[in-house]
Formats: C-alpha cells, sequence, structure tokens
C-alpha cells in the first residue's frame, strides 16, 4: 500500500492550463452554454457536432491550419494515420458544410459548442481546455450576412448576461490590396506591414512609398465608429482596396443601426490574429474587464474559392469570467424514512431534495451538516436560518 | 491548386468510430442530456467537469485501471510527462472526490456529463468518442445509497424518454467469497471462475469441490427478482458471502418498491465488466432494443479502503438508439427589408427565423428554397402547405 497523503497529493496535482470545474461553476457554465447555442438557434443557426478528433489533414485544412503548431497528435491505431485534437471547431464546421452538407441549400446557418485543447497556453490565457461556442453563415456573399454573425453574437452574449459590449471592426484584406500597387521586394513589404501592424507613422511613412499617404491616413483612422469613418471619407484607394473599406462601412452601419447602444471601433489596419480572413472581421470586448470574449470574421471555408463564409466564435472561459459567480442552489433535506412521494413533490416544484440514507438522531443537524438549506418535516419544509429553524415560506 | 473532387472526398471521411452529429441530432442530443442531468441535479446531485485529458498516472488510478488499453496517450510539452484522454469519467470524479472535495461533508453527490474517447472500439459498439451523462453517491455504505443511484440513474433515463427499462442487479464480491474458503491452487481456480463466468453447471460440479452445491444454487437462482430470490433464500454461506446476498435482497427491495413496474432480475454470480466493483452492481437495458443503456455499482474510488462510492454511467449514443429520430425545428422566413422587430417578436414568442439576406423576387418560393416552414409577410405569418400557402394559426 503507498502512502496516501503521496497519493493525494499527486492526484490533485492536473496539467498546466487544465483544471476540474467545480460545483456551483460547472452547472453554471452547461447552463450558459446551452443558453447562447439556444439563442444563436432562433435565428436559424442548426447545431452540429464535429468528433473531438480526427484525421490531421482535415483538422488543418483552410482555416485550421493556422493552429497547427496547436494541435495534439494522436496515431489512430486502426487507420495507422495520425489524427489530431481539434484546437478550434471552425475548420470543422467548414468541413461539415462542405462535404455532409454541400447540397443544402445556400445560405447555410449552424450553430456549434464544445471543447478544444491546445498543446501551450497562449500569453493572455492560461488556460489549454477551452470551450467554444459558434456560429457558421456559409453561401452568402452580402454585408447583411457580416453584420448578422456579428449580431448574433452579440445577442448570445447579452442572453448569457454579458452586458458593456464593445466591438472592434477590421478589414484584414485593406492593407495587402493597398500594398498589392507596389511591388515591394519580400524584405521590404515584410517591413512596411511589421511598421503598420505596430501602427508605426514614421516607419510607415519613409516605407511606405507612393502609398505613405494613404496608409497614414488609415493608421489615424483607429477608433470610434464615427470618427474614424469621418477620418476614412475621401481617401483616394485602388478598386479591390476602395471595396473592402466601402464593406467596412457598410457593416458598420448596419450594426450600429441594429444595436444602438453597441460601442463600435474601427480599426481599418489590423491584421495580426485575422490573417485567414477574406472580408469583415471583429472582435467583442467587455469594457471594464478588457476580455475578448468572442471574434469571428469572413473566410473562405476549407480553401474553396467558390464558397464564402462568416462566423463568430465565443469564448466561454472569458464569459465566465466577465459575469458574477453563480450561487449554490439551495436544497432540502428528505430525512431517512420521509415518504418518497413528498421529496418527488418537492422536486415537482422545481427544489432540489437531498434524500437522508440512515436514521439520524437530530434532524436538522444532519440537515446543515449535509450543506441543506431546508429540511422536510411531517409535510412541511423548514428553512434553516443560521439562528435556527423557521417555516419557508416558499 | 489541388484537384477539389479529390479533397472533398478525402474531407469527408473521418476515422473509423467518429461522426460527425449533423441538424437536427445534435440539437436533440445536447437537450436530452441536459435533461438527464438535470434531473439527477434534482436529486442533490452537483455537477462537476473534469477536463477532457490529465496525467495518466491520475486517470489510470482505481476505477481507470481497468480501461488503460482504451486511453489515448498524449506527451505534455509543458511538463514533459504522459498525458492521457479519458476512457471514462468515473475515475475523474472519484478524484475530485478524494482531493478537491476531500472535506466537504459525506454522503457527497456529484454528477456530470462528457465525452470520452477509445482508442478501439468495442465489438458491440463502433463508436469511439461517445457521451457519457453520470452520477457518483460517494460516502454511504448504506443499501439505501445503492437503492438511490439506481433510482435515479432510471428516473434520468425516462426524464430522457426511455421506456421500458430493465434492471440487471448484480453483486460481484459474491463468487469470490464463496470460493475464499477453498484455497484452491490459482490454475484451478481460474478454471473454476471461468466455468462459473460461462455459467456452464456441469464443469461448476466438477471443480468447485465442497462449495459446489452452493455454486450450483447461485448459478440456477438468475432471472426475475421474485424468481431469483425464493431460489437463493436458504443457502448456506459463509458470513461474506451471506452479507453480500442480503445486500443483494435488500437492495432488490427497495428498488421493486420505488420502481413497481420496472422489471428486475438478478444475476447473482455474474462478474464479467464488473471487476472492480465492490458491492452491489448493475446494467440498465432497453427491453426490445436490448441495448444496455446504463450500468454501474458500488467501487473502492482511487482505491482508498476508509471510502466507498456508488455511481452511474448512461450511455448517450445507446440512448438516442432507443429513442425516435429527432424532427427538424420549423423556422419562418422573414424577407429582406421586412423590420428587425417583427423577427424578433417572431424569437421572442418562441420560433426560429431565417432572415432573407437579400432582396428576392418571389418571397415564397425564396422561403421554400431555404427549408423554411412559413414566411413572414406584412406582418402575417403565412405558412406553406406542400400546395400552397396559408394563414398561419399558431
Amino acid at each position: 500500500m503507498s502512502d496516501p497523503m503521496t497519493d493525494l497529493g499527486r492526484r490533485a496535482l492536473l496539467p498546466a492550463g487544465l483544471r476540474d470545474v467545480l460545483p456551483p461553476n460547472a452547472e453554471n457554465e452547461a447552463r450558459l452554454i446551452e443558453v447562447m447555442v439556444a439563442r444563436t438557434a432562433t435565428h436559424g443557426y442548426e447545431r452540429v457536432k464535429p468528433p473531438l478528433i480526427e484525421f490531421e489533414t482535415s483538422l488543418l485544412e483552410g482555416p485550421g491550419a493556422a493552429l497547427s503548431s496547436r494541435v495534439f497528435r494522436l496515431m489512430d491505431p486502426m487507420s495507422q494515420r495520425m489524427m489530431g485534437v481539434r484546437a478550434d471547431m471552425t475548420a470543422q464546421v467548414a468541413r461539415i458544410a462542405s462535404t455532409r452538407l454541400k447540397n443544402v441549400p445556400r445560405p447555410l446557418r449552424l450553430c456549434y459548442a464544445g471543447e478544444v485543447l491546445h498543446t501551450t497556453a497562449e500569453q493572455v490565457s492560461p488556460e489549454r481546455e477551452m470551450v467554444q461556442v459558434g456560429a457558421e453563415l456559409i453561401g452568402s456573399h452580402t454585408a447583411a450576412a457580416d453584420a448578422e454573425i456579428i449580431l448574433v453574437g452579440i445577442e448570445a452574449l447579452r442572453a448569457a448576461g454579458i452586458e458593456r459590449l464593445s466591438l472592434d471592426l477590421m478589414v484584414p484584406p485593406l492593407v495587402p490590396a493597398v500594398l498589392a500597387g507596389l511591388d515591394l521586394p519580400a524584405a521590404e513589404a515584410a517591413r512596411l506591414r511589421a511598421a503598420i501592424d505596430r501602427k508605426d507613422t514614421a516607419a510607415v511613412e519613409e516605407l511606405g512609398g507612393k502609398v505613405a499617404p494613404v496608409l497614414t491616413r488609415l493608421l489615424a483612422a483607429t477608433g470610434p465608429k464615427d470618427n474614424a469613418l469621418a477620418a476614412l471619407a475621401g481617401i483616394d484607394l485602388p478598386e479591390e482596396a476602395r471595396a473592402a473599406l466601402d464593406r467596412l462601412t457598410e457593416v458598420a452601419d448596419l450594426v450600429a443601426a441594429a444595436a444602438p447602444g453597441l460601442a463600435i471601433t474601427l480599426d481599418p489596419v489590423e491584421n495580426r490574429g485575422f490573417e485567414y480572413h477574406t472580408g469583415i472581421a471583429f472582435s467583442l470586448f467587455v469594457r471594464g474587464v478588457r476580455a475578448e470574449v468572442g471574434r469571428g470574421g469572413r473566410y473562405r471555408p476549407n480553401g474553396d474559392p467558390n464558397e464564402t463564409a462568416t462566423g463568430f466564435t465565443l469564448y466561454m472561459e472569458k464569459v465566465l469570467q466577465a459575469l458574477p459567480a453563480p450561487k449554490r442552489r439551495e436544497a432540502v433535506f428528505v430525512p431517512h424514512g420521509a415518504p418518497r412521494e413528498a421529496a418527488a413533490a418537492l422536486r415537482a416544484e422545481g427544489r432540489v431534495t437531498v434524500q437522508g440514507l440512515e436514521p439520524v438522531a437530530d434532524v436538522v443537524a444532519e440537515a446543515r451538516r449535509q450543506r441543506c438549506a431546508a429540511v422536510w418535516q411531517d409535510g412541511k419544509v423548514i428553512a434553516l436560518g443560521k439562528a435556527g429553524a423557521s417555516e419557508d415560506k416558499a
């Protein structure tokens, strides 16, 4: 027999970034996941559930490629092929849309919730197992689709109790479209791109050549929607960049009209973390806690040039951090020997019952010991106040 | 650019035993999981959520040891230690009870729902990813605890719509307690154990020595509860075996009293698949479809001799197989340009809306194309029958 204290110590230790969710948090998390998915589903998003693991080749296609270094690999003993544990669900849902559901009329609306695993933690968040709640709107190029995904994501977060949201709108293809005309050598283009990413106006002026004036104006047009749109008005842009900027304006206006209280900022040159997006992209923040609770945008599902999609992913761990801690549900202790029907009737009323499993001398003390807030006695529910018992009013 | 048809074919292929759950099945599954957990929670079982992966050493302790060959192993790049993907959640919940919740008063009631992965499929079921819904009642030795776990499991299944349940009750320590007095050489004991397992009365008579008469009577006492109890009455047993059999009788009577319509069979010598159980064990079947929808029993959490627990695990895939296929939720098509408030009002009534993202010439045709059952027009919801549209009564 090994030393129980040592065993206990060892057992308590989970790998970094992994954790047990305890009562009452686990129930609260599960409830909020379902609330968010249910709200999304009312907009016609039908739920899918891809597997936790699949072949590496399919997991890392299209929107999944960026996460390759985050994916745990497993050898499949049945096929002898490499599988990966999903690090994100967007690529899986895109795969479902383009295979199992390829003959379903577009636009196709899908939603999902599930766990993802990362090999290593990110700087901004220590977790390696996370819950994603998301939706994908596949097959519509419209600005209305861009706006719908943002608005449904916001509605799902609000249904979970998240207030004080702010929306950052981006359009990752804009800068590449501006730079396309420059014909810069690769190293110089990379230096310019880096200068734009760190919003270094001086370096952009130095490296930007003939598009430096446009780039500095785009850089300056970061901030609250109305100010940013004013700063962007009248910039002379090549056709593709103009279309990208017009789309940004249109989506910002659609979202603002539908969500009047929402804080919207534009960040027309932002690109980092949104490299696979082919149109409008966005982040959702909770003001005050500064947590990014969700993000999303337009992309090409599985690299198929004939299909387009936009989607959102909400980060459950961040959502929970932005909400107050849940309270434990109060239970009624039902002593050993009480009629089964009595406890069943309490449960039918929506109460939680804790059944006494053996006779005890002091039922009230036993109820308290078992962390119950009330006790059933002779057909009545007696609430257990801190200084004694009193008949429950409910 | 690679051949899109080849890509498509490859993408569609998931590893054997893994699958995409599509609409409307994924929503139905998620809903039923929550129904089953919620019903369990009304009996005071508080939800926990262990991680999908943890160190192999803790995952394979106690009740987890039996599943070692089913566990996918992963190297943790952060600790350089081996981790496993859970193949069962009982051991994880037992770990939580004995570590994070070790100071919570007993009996401790916990419940959970989550996915598990197996390296290889079982003969009886091809899935390698499965959802378990379960509960553990930790720290009570009573027959009332054995009965409660069985009854709560049955109630959870019934809440999900499962009818026609049958319960098989077993007591795995009984045969070892009978054999303990024999002092047989290991090889002979194994042959006897195998004969009992295959219910080979002739071989048991030949190999059973002085306990052969008792063993054959136990073998004969398999079947419907009342017949089996009559056959077991008056068997002369050593003390430990007598206690095991008395417990079986007591639990069978408690369950029968609380669940009058339930088909209960006893199988006092059954052991296979219940090797880690230290007391009453059970299987729940759906009559007609012959699927084992759940099982459980008493065990020693993490091998701790001072703690006892009993629990159930319900198998979501089997539950779903025993239920009728779900219907797709019907949606109302809301044409492009309709006031946002109109669609919001429909959703507030509990309807699903599908928003038109661009103007169309024929709204009814578009609603049908998008698989909607009704269409919003000028403030009214028009149901789309097969042969035309009519105003919706709801």
